[in-house]
């Protein structure tokens, strides 16, 4: 019941743009996936404060002042999970634990930080071929799903197959289907600590997804969702030596 | 851990036998639908005793006795839902309350039994039009999957699409696609009361589904895993006024 | 992500009132106990509207047009569930399956609409011999426990106590215990169609646990939570007969 | 619906015992925390092929040759959990996440094993003052939870309080209170990758709890829930580039 206005990172490793992988990136992706990602949050969270980060930046841009004012950091990487260094990936696992809210993205499903949040190996089966990717709506009830039709067609896109190797989630939202007949649970809730997590499988970097306006739409409820802007700070659970009555009963 | 043999009660309503729609219904169920499902089981547990029963049938078989001596009851359904008596539904009921496995096929989404045990409308999107249907599995450490390939393919059935309006489920083990691009949450546990219950789609009465091995044994695999032969009598929870240190310690 | 005031209403059968059941009820809830309700959530939600309704009113307060404008239903009701009548049990099930916002209270547990909604026997041990009840927060991720202390100390309340038979939750947010040793599933989240339900059991109508501020801000909580005051209508999942291609992908 | 025999190796750190700390502790555990598991599991599992394995052993006694040929594999350490190798670590979660059931006990809750398929801290609270503590079953279609009694009342334990800080779980099966009020989440199940994992919070280095006829009947439940002795291997899944039609449909 905060009214606080939400504050986003929004970080991407920036390596397909740096390398123009594919050709015609900036053609749709002008400001980067970081840059789209953060535009379609701005359209539907007008009073929000968004930033970005890359890998390339110092710490990868994602300091322990960030990371303090941060109430949803937004996740996404592809071919260089390896090259965000264990101290980064261990501050942002202490303030998801601590409640910030993370949302990650596509091949973010293989990055550090999910797969250490996950307790398993985050595989799955996948195929480039510019299929049709519905998302349906299993969750009505869902606050992420609020407002979406179903199912959101998005035209082209990497097939992403099940095994999809992860542990019990929160809510299953969407589920996915591609025209090679794989399905996905592509929109999926955890909870690790006092922190909220949602994976989101659409957006590969060779198709512009993120400019749909129903993707968009996702991301910011996902925002919305995940984030506790009326937490002080993150402090993730610990343990501790209770006397009797401690609470004072 | 008991070893006792299982005990299977497989019901149908054997409407469509009884009128022969689809006209050819007999030659690919010569049996029945519901003597097609008992053969499958039986030849994956030869130990269990199984037994059938109809609508037709003095209290539609199901009398106090037979689900006092069931340890899992099948159950299909489909133009006669209606014609199932409340006293009957309220006796199975209490029985899966009690502990008895139910296992509800297909259009056995809309019987009464499942409504009344989920709690929902139960409602999806349906389409008859000999579609493929993928069964794939997404939960490979579920005792309902284990042996099997994924996907199950299913040359041709009715569509069943999402949203299937079902409440939050114990285990999701499938989840399938259909050639027009649907999905749906084919294979899902619940539990109410001490009983256990799976619902799995497939299985029209127009596609000779359950003459398919890998589906007989989904089957035999749900039988095994809703039965509780340990059990002396189904009885269901019930209030109760406790003392202080009722239990002794 | 809607900033339109919630619409709240707090339903009572308000018979232990009008008895004067206990003598003096009317001391610490002196406009019953759904005035009590209404002014705890009145703290936390100023902009919202709250009003009540009572059993003893004309389709006990909840006609339809009521409930079209309601965003949570609030329900308390003890001695008189039998005197609800079946067709305003069946009328707020459409609103919840359609997205009202429903949160069960203490002995609400076995209303007509919470057992119609769970399908179980909703049933639990009991005892009321004023004990202390400690609520502990076991989901500090948790809207509904979000800036609330663990545990929140009750110094007297009738005992519920496991096993309490209700189906497989979405969240599990408050696990209670009691002096005499008993535990209890004491916050419970669900949700059926596209509407969220809370189930939480503090507040006997011998104690005044509703003046209690850690209770007051849980409700406030679950009231924020449980609502989707974006929503047009209340309209509940259907079935449909889907032709090939119907979302024009 | 295997019948080979279980093969079960339970894993001990033994250091209290060869430190005999408390002093005591030969007096009734004889043949150390995992022998009295051992034979608690045997006495119910009488076909069971269990073998014992600690921390001195070269490998930790857990060689890739002894986890190939384990169906479950329990879990106790307490002191040592930083002396057990990453190396091993790495080992025993592949092959949990291939399908071999993993049951940890007690103040495995801090192994690095736990910690790294939860994906949270582990943390929880703790008070070693000989406490009560009643073991109230919450789930009684659960296979871990038949034939047993609720509460199960051990007479002095260590306290284990919430907050316990773990994922979403699987199944919660057991909930357990003590002499101080504090509540615990006791025993919760979990999947990982194939495999099934079952915490269980009974059993101190001092008290002997695994001499309780019903902490071993739990245990029994949980090594034949947990085994899957049909499995030819324990491979853990794996991302793959997966061709259209590769299911052959």
């Amino acid at each position: 019941m905060s009214t606080e206005p939400l504050r986003i990172t929004v970080w991407n490793e920036g390596v397909h743009e740096a390398r123009q992988q594919p050709a015609n990136i900036s053609s749709y992706y002008p400001d980067g996936i970081h840059g789209a990602i953060a535009q379609g949050l701005a359209e539907h969270l007008p009073d929000a404060s968004i930033r970005t980060a890359t890998l390339a930046e110092v710490e990868h841009g994602l300091t322990e002042d960030v990371l303090a004012h941060t109430d949803v950091l937004f996740w996404w990487g592809h071919i260089a999970h390896d090259e965000v260094s264990d101290e980064v990936v261990e501050r942002v696992r202490r303030h998801v634990l601590g409640g910030m809210g993370l949302v990650v993205l596509h091949s973010g499903h293989f990055s550090k930080i999910f797969i250490t949040l996950m307790g398993t190996t985050c595989s799955l089966k996948w195929r480039n071929e510019a299929e049709r990717e519905l998302v349906f709506n299993v969750n009505p009830a869902h606050p992420i799903s609020a407002g979406l039709p179903s199912p959101i067609v998005i035209p082209h896109q990497e097939m992403y197959g099940e095994l999809f190797d992860i542990p019990k989630f929160d809510d299953l939202v969407f589920i996915s289907s591609f025209t090679g007949g794989e399905v996905f649970r592509s929109g999926v809730t955890f909870s690790r600590g006092r922190g909220r997590i949602f994976y989101f499988s659409p957006g590969d970097q060779e198709y512009p997804v993120y400019l749909q306006p129903e993707i968009r739409h996702v991301l910011a409820n996902a925002a919305a969702w995940a984030a506790q802007p009326g937490l002080r700070e993150h402090r993730q659970p610990e343990v501790s030596n209770a006397e009797r009555d401690w609470f004072g009963g």
